[in-house]
């Protein structure tokens, strides 16, 4: 559903929203049993909820696609993250707290291994352990180009960001990872004629790296690809009317609020010091984005049992949250991270809406196929939930007369 | 949703997938009864494999709208009959096998009724019987006019086929039947400059037809239209990293299934032969399309018991395809075609997916009403089943980080 139309609508309210992310919130059943995480959770104060909610389950990107973390929460932010595409270098850059600044461009880099003539024979380099990357990284930190200033950062094991700040810099540049083995890092070629002084600087970069690396073992070259900028999209207050604030303590989750214009505050990173933020803060903004990533972490880890238990925590803190007496709450996921993959999914997240006037359905629990029937459906665009939040909160107009 | 997003994240991988396309498999209750042909069969085997796998119903174009086989097929296979259009011509000629090659500018007839003064009186010329049909193609067929080559094909009662062969033919031109009665014949028009040429090469073709068919009762004249070419599509390799094989023996499934590049195999028509065929090729091509026509002639029969009997025969074959093993198996129709309508018709599709890592819904049995309440939800979008298949099948790389 296109924002514009939402943009046109929205009208001020004394209300108040809140968004409850838990990270990866959906999964699947494991081996022999026949139930979810979420499901297998005890998990009272949820199904309660959900009784005197409205449910269903969303989709961040589309029925079949993984979300990253950035895309799965612009999704809940109401921002379509197909539209909204934020490159690889600039998550990487907000994944790890960096202060990237309007015109650097960041770039995601590999360490990767080539062979005599340059080839790349391992495109991550034996996937080195990050103290490693370390290592590495405060070598290529050494290098100096004059114009423009680098920085390397190491991301995790094979993974580092490199960020390049001057004046006129673009990121239209080809990617120089050949996706493939065997073949020669491609040169940082310009894709578009302004880029042409930022591809030099980027070449002379990998040259100066292929000198300080070589003779080093298994990581001797690098490829870089997903040049990005800080992009410059219109904020939750322009699109929704709402003052947004980020109650989240990982890097990644308070760069994406930032990216769409919310303030990101100061919090003890447990649910309880977040709510008590919220709480403080409570008359200053209209929307507060609160964000729980244990669970997420436990599904990565492969770990049923550990997101069983932390998802029944989240349920425990809900009363401090139901106490704030926001108009409308949502509790959702930004993407599934079933702990039988290890890894983000692409299956549909549980969702629910609480708010005076969200009409009941007949879903008397919170899990993932109780909420097939839920009035949301089974599979609805992230993206419709904070203009029907808006609309519970009493922000936006009547279409038409 | 976009294919654009899919071929960017498509990756290698060692899975297979087979679509099983059960056509016309969508039905409605006849008379009092109260169950579709689908409700009313004995299927076990589908019943048990809906019990572990994600349901619900398919729009191959749109809630309202009935496909033809083509359309139909072409959304199975992801892509977008909208988008992708063949025109009648091009679909004509895949129906009967005809061996249409690129540059060919294929078109539909209709053998029709004219008064003393040449206004059209029958569109279709009594719906005169195929043999008379193929009489009078006999007739056209030696219709010889410089610089071209015309095929003339019998389809159906009063449908031929046009097929011109030569070097710079277009299909832009406008149709000549007036699809109403009293009127003349519109002379063939070209629509773009570049036309003229075909344009004045089918209006000989049809001033010859005048003569030839002057005289014959009741039909002496042709009108054409659907004017089409061989499109030049991505392939299925192209767009989700597939090779892809069809095994299916009427010409126009073969035909589709070549236009999104399948690599056609030679079976033979009943399903365990199918099956075999599929398993002798199974480590050349990583997706199979195997499929069942005999359901969807019944239906068009308007044959209620018979659609029943012969869903109930591929759920007895069932065990055969499952021994292949395939990582995703998807079992579905291309449309329905409700015995009580004799036709195909608009209605969603009953579709599962069987996968190790689909999200267990609460269908218990495989039909129309069981599959509202599926995962999938009651009306999904057909191009959404291969994206979803490629999720399952491990061939989708995370979007974004």
């Amino acid at each position: 559903m296109g924002l514009d139309l939402i943009q046109r609508l929205h009208q001020p309210a004394d209300t108040k929203i809140v968004l409850l992310v838990i990270d990866g919130l959906g999964g699947l059943p494991r081996g022999q049993g026949n139930t979810t995480e979420l499901e297998t959770a005890r998990t009272p104060n949820l199904d309660d909820l959900a009784k005197h909610s409205i449910c269903g389950l969303h989709q961040p990107v589309s029925l079949s696609v993984t979300p990253g973390s950035g895309p799965g929460h612009l999704a809940l932010f109401g921002y379509d993250p197909i539209d909204y595409d934020v490159g690889r270098g600039v998550l990487a850059a907000l994944g790890i707290g960096f202060d990237l600044q309007a015109g650097d461009v960041a770039a995601r880099g590999n360490f990767c291994t080539v062979d005599d003539e340059g080839r790349v024979s391992d495109r991550r380099a034996g996937r080195i352990a990050t103290p490693v990357n370390r290592k590495l990284c405060n070598t290529l930190k050494r290098i100096d180009i004059e114009g423009v200033r680098f920085f390397v950062e190491t991301l995790k094991e094979y993974r580092f960001l490199l960020v390049l700040r001057g004046s006129g810099l673009r990121p239209e540049i080809a990617n120089s990872d050949p996706q493939a083995t065997g073949a020669l890092p491609s040169s940082p070629q310009a894709l578009v004629p302004k880029a042409k002084k930022t591809a030099n600087l980027v070449r002379r970069f990998m040259d100066a790296a292929r000198k300080r690396l070589k003779g080093q073992d298994p990581a001797n070259m690098i490829l870089l690809r997903g040049y990005s900028q800080l992009p410059q999209w219109p904020g939750m207050k322009t699109l929704f009317g709402l003052r947004a604030a980020a109650v989240a303590s990982y890097p990644m989750y308070r760069g994406v609020g930032a990216l769409v214009g919310m303030e990101v505050l100061e919090s003890g990173s447990a649910l309880p010091s977040q709510l008590q933020t919220a709480k403080k803060r409570w008359n200053d903004f209209d929307f507060f984005y609160v964000h729980v990533k244990p669970t997420d972490s436990a599904g990565e880890d492969g770990n049923f049992d550990r997101k069983v238990s932390l998802i029944e925590q989240v349920d425990g803190h809900l009363p401090q949250l139901l106490e704030l007496q926001p108009d409308v709450l949502i509790i959702t996921g930004d993407h599934s991270t079933p702990s039988v993959l290890n890894a983000h999914s692409w299956h549909p997240v549980p969702a629910l809406m609480h708010a005076a006037h969200c009409r009941p359905d007949t879903v008397e629990r919170f899990g993932e196929r109780a909420c097939l029937a839920g009035g949301l459906g089974p599979r609805f665009p992230a993206t419709d939930l904070i203009p029907l939040a808006l609309a519970n909160a009493g922000r936006l107009m009547t279409y038409g007369a």
